[in-house]
């Protein structure tokens, strides 16, 4: 290799540059009570909030006990290499990190490494997931969150500095059974791709205070309607107006509660990539076909991804205004412009909104890799692929809660992707990802991260199964069965077709209950689906947990 | 979101920046007989092949058939984008991808995304592997080099624009059952995390062609010693040097061939962290222990891995000259350095080469993520710690060889990481992961990157897979039974014993072949062990392979 040789010159250099970019001055501004905001180095113009558009609730943030900086500020080690943000926050010993995204096998973060990428959850909690929220709380009772809408990496509490404050102890493996394979370490470590980033802290007497105040900055958690907590049903993809009217009835017949119906791809003349168009053939009016689901108290919950189909009316109009890529042969509209979002308000809300439909299911804004646009694209806001990624199901769940709000309707529906930020947003996470066990422990984490999960239903292999799984789902933020498929039914198990009925039966009596608790997730941040952990009087000795 | 609006000044500045950004016109140079490098942006100081400190074999490479440059340079589109450098290469119908490093489940590479990182394999092709090349060779008969020091994203086929030259038909998935979730790409698409890079293109007539100019161009391939061709099979790690003649004893009493023998950590005072110094109560008198075996024609080869021990007599020297974190509590040599290596350089050649070690297996300089330094990692070289992790592989084997070279003895040793240009490096691959189906393809994929690969052997369920396991071993390049954990012997399973001295005897008998292989190898750039793709008469019709 060509030699590095460091001259007297370079390492005073080294030196000065790596003193002054020691960000231990940086200035942390109380913003409300007991959340702490600071800049390092030159935060982007685009941020996973500044994306999410969050209103926060001061006032309820301001009932909240007092709460101080949870550590020292000398602790924090910042600096800016090379156009990268290098960030350390202090642990101390048998403190307990959780959150950094939807993780679904994992509730204790500490000693794990992960890219938080926004992605559909593959299998192992490497930081690739539908809601990868750079947002951790800590069992002593405060928060974090990296405001940036990049691919960060985070090493909780397994990064050791040669100058550790409270360093692990040697040992040799050749001679000491107590040698560790993985060293105690007394920090959390980010590495966050961008020149600068605004950091939160949010302090709490307890973690579920910290998360409180996350969700209260963030707008508060999202309202549903009460239809959106009653039951939904997934029809088919290639369902007419008239098929899913019968399902109506079937379910009438079957003495089962229906509030909504999602309607899958087949409602649109093409997708994917879509044309956000009733196909004509299927759906021949589908103003009627609103209004008698409507008349039976049944809403509808429309499909769609967000790639725009050549043969649709949309597509020259935002032509210019998308990425470089395809995604499915359909463009990708920039939904940071204005402009877009103008056009698609107005095709929306007069072809949707207007006739009645109440919300939407938002696929594929997640990935997989292969199925979302790479990382080159580029985007005419001047947004990159990455940040664009780690954002627009935020912006896309921002923008279309926005259309209802302005007609002054509610709305709940679902997302494949979402971010810090998310509080407020009246959507539930989704995937098509199936193991029961795994959608538990998805369900836990939610709670610490502002997002809403729901374990939806799909087809059971037996009947004990598919009780398994309705029993789950109906105590979840959305009571779903997706048929989108396989066309299964709730009574598709005619052996358990009473157990399935019974615990539909008992969410619908448990509503006002569960309405309840939503409405503590918005007026005081408590998440509505809470991890043993957030719980009053529960043991943070991980040995019992 | 604070909205982001494009004004007529913002639009004429990307227009603007774009176009200029756009590399159309840069300069590609013929710097050896059908070998061209381009500079896109500002290559970075280090590289892969600066690390690798590749001396080009200019001769050899001028004897291959003249090449023609193998696309129109238009189509190569290259900018510059926030630090970041967007590269693409076309493609045609029909054409197949190989290489892109040390894969173990595919060798097919078009139609996958990968982000070049080097790792300990973990099971799947993402672009984590042990020696993440970023080369790859096309059926059409040329090699693209990305010489970047980065983590690397890779769209091989699968990233489609807009204004595609050719682009995939567009289908109705509603009623298509044509319809592809992955549409047709005519491009590789690469994203470089940095603000420029070099890029090599190696021509040929026939694929082959294009590895052995991209082998040449790297110095040749390795041309191991001998007896590094022989049988080696490497002890438990707590054995004494009795231990170990007694093990050398039993293998002539089984009449198995024995050329040299790993020594595993217990040969160090203290591992992990090292201390590269001998424990003197296991090994009182190394310099006979090293007389006595090669006195039987054995050679002794030191297990290492590179983080310094406070305990070691080394530490003082380079405490102030490594990295800012610790590995199992060793410090990180920043082998950029001079003073580094000279100081290695002198404890290792009094110490180990000069009482007749012959070599070293170097561990864990490539993950998992939690037993490597982590990304946020500084060095006072100024090498990121990214960077680092891309070339300490090739930093550890360049600085190791050269001692022998030196000296002028022939070493062959193994490393667990490696990267382009390491064609040249007397060193093996090898992991502990182990499928045998997955060793196999490994095997294939090593002889696209310049990089050698042993499915080292370690304990099986049955004979039949002992036999198996010992078979293509004995056909790769380095023969190695691998006993650090288990103590297993080649004649462990006694139904088989002679089925296996029979494969070790055939190695044997073969060695004057295989050493004919290597010196094609090194003189003609044609791989040891070599895919049928490489192979001439091998048919690129994917179905048949």
């Amino acid at each position: 290799m060509k030699y590095i040789k460091i001259t007297g010159y370079i390492l005073m250099f080294l030196i000065f540059s790596i003193d002054t970019a020691f960000g231990q001055n940086i200035l942390w501004k109380e913003i409300a009570n007991g959340i702490w905001k600071a800049s390092v180095g030159e935060p982007e113009n685009i941020s996973l909030l500044k994306a999410a558009g969050i209103k926060p609730k001061t006032d309820a943030i301001q009932k909240l006990p007092k709460a101080t900086f949870p550590f020292s500020k000398e602790k924090i080690g910042t600096k800016i290499i090379d156009g990268k943000t290098y960030l350390r926050f202090p642990l101390t010993r048998n403190e307990q990190i959780y959150g950094f995204g939807l993780n679904f096998k994992t509730v204790h973060q500490r000693g794990r490494i992960m890219q938080l990428h926004v992605d559909h959850y593959g299998g192992s909690d490497n930081g690739r997931t539908h809601a990868p929220v750079p947002f951790y709380v800590s069992s002593k009772g405060y928060g974090v969150l990296i405001d940036a809408a990049r691919y960060i990496t985070v090493y909780a509490g397994t990064a050791i500095r040669v100058d550790a404050d409270d360093p692990p102890v040697l040992r040799d493996r050749n001679t000491d059974k107590q040698w560790q394979a993985q060293p105690y370490s007394d920090a959390i470590e980010i590495l966050v791709p961008a020149k600068g980033t605004d950091i939160y802290i949010y302090g709490g007497n307890k973690p579920m205070e910290a998360v409180q105040r996350y969700n209260l900055y963030n707008g508060g958690g999202c309202l549903p309607p009460k239809w959106g907590l009653g039951f939904t049903q997934r029809v088919p993809t290639l369902y007419s107006q008239d098929d899913i009217l019968k399902e109506a009835a079937e379910f009438e017949e079957h003495n089962f509660p229906l509030d909504f119906i999602g309607v899958e791809p087949g409602w649109q003349s093409m997708a994917y990539p879509c044309t956000f168009e009733w196909d004509e053939n299927r759906f021949p009016n589908p103003k009627k076909f609103n209004e008698q689901l409507l008349k039976k108290g049944i809403r509808t919950n429309l499909w769609l991804n967000p790639y725009v189909s050549p043969k649709g009316s949309l597509y020259p109009k935002v032509k210019n205004l998308s990425g470089s890529h395809t995604v499915w042969n359909g463009i990708i509209p920039d939904l940071t412009l204005k402009k877009i979002r103008d056009i698609f308000k107005e095709h929306f809300i007069k072809n949707h909104l207007n006739i009645g439909v109440s919300g939407y299911k938002i696929d594929e804004v997640d990935g997989f890799d292969s199925w979302i646009w790479p990382d080159v694209a580029t985007f005419p806001s001047g947004i990159s692929g990455e940040q664009m990624r780690q954002i627009y199901g935020l912006l896309i769940q921002d923008m279309t809660a926005k259309w209802f709000k302005e007609l002054n309707q509610r709305t709940y529906g679902l997302i494949r992707a979402s971010n810090a930020g998310a509080s407020a947003m009246p959507y539930v996470i989704y995937n098509d990802y199936y193991s029961h066990r795994d959608f538990i422990t998805a369900l836990i984490n939610s709670s610490f991260i502002g997002v809403l999960w729901t374990p939806e239903v799909m087809a059971s292999k037996s009947a004990e199964e598919w009780v398994r799984r309705m029993q789950s789902v109906c105590f979840s933020p959305m009571a779903m069965l997706n048929a989108w498929a396989d066309g299964t039914k709730p009574w598709s198990f005619p052996e358990v077709e009473k157990a399935v009925r019974d615990v539909a039966s008992l969410r619908m009596e448990l509503l006002p209950y569960i309405y309840t608790t939503f409405s503590q997730y918005h007026f005081k941040g408590l998440p509505p689906f809470r991890a043993m952990n957030l719980v009053n009087g529960f043991s943070f000795d991980q040995k019992t947990t």
